[in-house]
């Protein structure tokens, strides 16, 4: 009888949830799930040893005058451009990166603390195609960069709107970070990254974020990231390291992440890859320090492990998770913020394999206690494409990894409990009144997955998640309210864009590159 | 150069690896992942004492009255069908539960170890639907029910070819269960399980068990496992008890599974769900020891959330992760093997849910410590359906989170590590020695996923993962061999049977339910 009750209120208020749909930012999460440690110490220090080993005896080739002229001033050996870097040197150096730090929004409600327990789910970027809301693969525009910068803005999840989410291709690539970074900045609210494609476009990066944020703040206060990609072996490049410059002088993180493609450019060996990985790392984590002793600096990787048939990255395999337990371990040892890249597809449609390789590089990042869980709505194509549908998914599934990271709940033991006696052997808890109450909150419901019988799924459509997710997407646009940017600096941006798109010259053939 | 040699090298020997599929079993695993527990010490005595007290104080009802005139026996307060255990006669009781046990197989190669870190993959069992080599989804026949013990004795990472993985409709349904123990027997040499549908069917299973391992050998061997679920909250039936009987009276390990659909049939709390099933568990648990002192038994559980949407059972939500994580700690706390479910699938097809669903359901169980990992093979549709594609790619899944789960290797650290210095800075590994002896060890490649470029992909007809998991399995089936079973037992088998289907009536009903 209750039960009947229950149920028509349910479907009343199911009706109110599916019509407001709630975009409301989850905290940043505090992961209390235990690390998962595959190392024991012994292990950890010998890892350490032989990444120290690598910088002294092999070294790093900083391809960068001005780079190699700081290390010869810092008191490094430089050879050419071969940097070998002293171990105690480079533990002195990264003993000033924070161990966490609270990265701002423009919505302050919506700042971030990185490090330590503390973590962030960050959207992939850098597609150079997007399948849309069609499910068709194409090249972007500005539109659909917006498109996407709106989805971050409202999928809860989601802890920042990131930068070229997909590379706009409207738009002359000379000037396109300038768009790019108004994108994120206008559509959202949350955190963003800024754009490391040359040491000018990071620049011009600093100048609009002392636009949004004011130059004496951003002093104190990091409000944007940078990532510098290592190419492995052991070489970091002038682009990279410019733009390096151009964040840590102003204070800003940058994200020290050697690109791993593990037995092409690693050792074919799960420990000595993290040990080239690792002394990459440390490499740039170190020259962070050279540029600006204190600077926020986060240690960072992409990492894939390299198939045999076809030399392309893969995805959801089991070392690239060991990988990550181990780079955790790594960076917890020097006590810095750490990077990685989430839900992963080498899928070329969003199908299983997509699932699948997500779903198991999302619980491997949980478990390694990752902080800044970066490309975590989207990806899939290796990277080569960004999925409207698999964006809205892996962002719901980000919001289940950070329910169960939360931890248990222990406040309503007790209460939860005295049911048991209340509905007895045999009995059923939907008309109990404690589970009236906590139904709701008890047990994640996801939105994308459908659990209904098949025979009322058929009576539906026999929608796969593609379809319901883009229907999602659709719908979740419609209700989109843009922040509330002030005007004055919404102006100084547009003014700052316009000067620098009349300075910056674009080639005609980067005109029609669309 | 001589990259160019290990490439065309590595052509001959991929033709050569697809055309001979290896279908070894790999050896019972040994988890060595560090198990996440979420609980500490003291919250896992609260959930033991919240468990005693509901055992103590709200009772279980054991419709059954031989169950009843034993636990009076055995010293326990019976009330009508209600049975009110004491902690100290529960205690006493479960401690003489096997903390480990050898699990044996007829080919002795394939015998696997259960308990502490020991820990074998199951494929699913009891699906009314399948979803065919040609993804039609219908009712399934017995050789159907053979194609899947096929597959299972072929797959390297399941170590059983369990029972009636699909449901045979084609076969009166009380002489179903002969037909499947003996298709279960016939077409693998790894261990299986045995069919618990009614105490005489789990006696006949007893039989044949005792035909194919010799009555003696069963006498001090586990052979097969018997799963009894529980009517949560807190009834075990007749049949179940039964049939629990069978088989702890003859040595043979039963999983006591309370059947649990977390906020309808518990509380809508993760703990106190976990308490009441805890207190289920144990209470079945005890009642093995009352049959027989020192029979192997194991803690078991099927365990979901439901959806406020439909009432149907979810997979892959952060509270099914949370609870096995912390069921394992209770069955550690209570030193006796454990049985969870997985790659559990709430998907209609072979879509991005099932997918998600699956893997997380395998990476939560993987940090669990689960020991008996069921329907780790084909599940989807909340078990209304097993899928041949997703068959073969969960078992693919299952060997990756297996070399997940074996442990980092170290044994050539120092050799791999030694190729840094070779290559050194913006160097490549592929052409490198020690790359060439270990590229195809290192890093697992998995045979179902595709990570071609998009160009290649089309090029190869555009199939995403059911279609080439389709093929896989039909390729699989087409190398099958079957392995020896001796001829005087297998007349021994047929002659049981023969016996036994003359001797067990058939409903004209039954007949047709095809």
């Amino acid at each position: 009888m209750s039960q009947t009750r229950i149920r028509s209120g349910g479907r009343a208020s199911r009706r109110a949830l599916r019509s407001t749909p709630n975009v409301a930012m989850l905290p940043g999460l505090r992961n209390t799930l235990p690390w998962c440690e595959i190392m024991n110490g012994s292990q950890v220090e010998r890892i350490d040893a032989a990444s120290m080993d690598i910088l002294e005896n092999v070294g790093v080739v900083f391809r960068d005058d001005i780079a190699l002229a700081d290390w010869t001033a810092a008191g490094a050996k430089v050879v050419g451009e071969t940097v070998y870097l002293d171990r105690g040197l480079v533990r002195d150096l990264i003993s000033t990166i924070p161990s966490d730090f609270t990265y701002h929004a423009r919505d302050p409600q919506k700042n971030v603390r990185l490090g330590g327990r503390h973590s962030i789910f960050v959207p992939m970027t850098g597609a150079p195609f997007l399948r849309d809301l069609e499910d068709v693969r194409r090249n972007p525009t500005l539109d659909d960069l917006a498109m996407f910068h709106k989805l971050s803005h409202m999928m809860p999840s989601l802890h920042s709107s990131a930068h070229h989410i997909v590379e706009p291709y409207d738009h002359p690539i000379s000037h396109r970070h300038l768009r790019i970074t108004y994108s994120s900045m206008k559509h959202s609210d949350k955190t963003f990254m800024g754009m490391t494609t040359s040491p000018k476009n990071a620049e011009d990066v600093m100048d609009m974020c002392a636009i949004l944020f004011g130059e004496d703040f951003m002093e104190d206060h990091p409000v944007t990231t940078g990532n510098c990609n290592g190419n492995s072996p052991l070489v970091w490049d002038e682009t990279m390291l410019g733009a390096m410059r151009a964040f840590s002088k102003r204070n800003q993180p940058v994200l020290c992440s050697p690109f791993v493609l593990g037995g092409a450019n690693t050792p074919a060996s799960v420990a000595a890859s993290v040990a080239q990985l690792n002394a990459e790392a440390l490499s740039a984590l170190a020259y962070t320090q050279v540029i600006r002793r204190g600077a926020p600096a986060i240690y960072g990787h992409y990492l894939s492990t390299v198939s045999m048939k076809s030399g392309a990255p893969m995805a959801g395999t089991p070392e690239i998770s060991m990988m990550n337990f181990m780079i955790g371990q790594m960076a917890r040892y020097y006590n810095v913020p750490w990077r990685t890249s989430n839900t992963l597809g080498g899928a070329k449609t969003f199908d299983a394999q997509a699932g699948y390789e997500s779903a198991t590089t999302l619980s491997a990042v949980m478990h390694a206690g990752a902080n800044y869980i970066w490309h975590s709505a989207g990806w899939n194509e290796a990277g080569m494409h960004c999925s409207v549908a698999k964006f809205v998914v892996d962002a719901e599934q980000c919001a289940m990894a950070y329910r169960m990271a939360e931890g248990l709940k222990w406040h309503d033991f007790e209460a939860a409990l005295a049911a048991v006696p209340d509905v007895g052997p045999g009995g059923h808890y939907l008309g109990h009144p404690h589970t009236q109450e906590n139904f709701q909150t008890a047990f994640f419901m996801p939105n994308l997955f459908d659990n209904n019988s098949i025979e009322q799924w058929q009576a539906e459509g026999s929608k796969e998640i593609t379809e319901r997710a883009l229907t999602h997407a659709v719908n979740l646009l419609g209700t989109y309210e843009e922040p509330r940017l002030d005007e004055a600096v919404d102006d100084a941006l547009h003014d700052y864009i316009a000067r620098r798109e009349r300075e910056i010259p674009t080639a005609d053939a980067l005109n029609q590159d669309y």
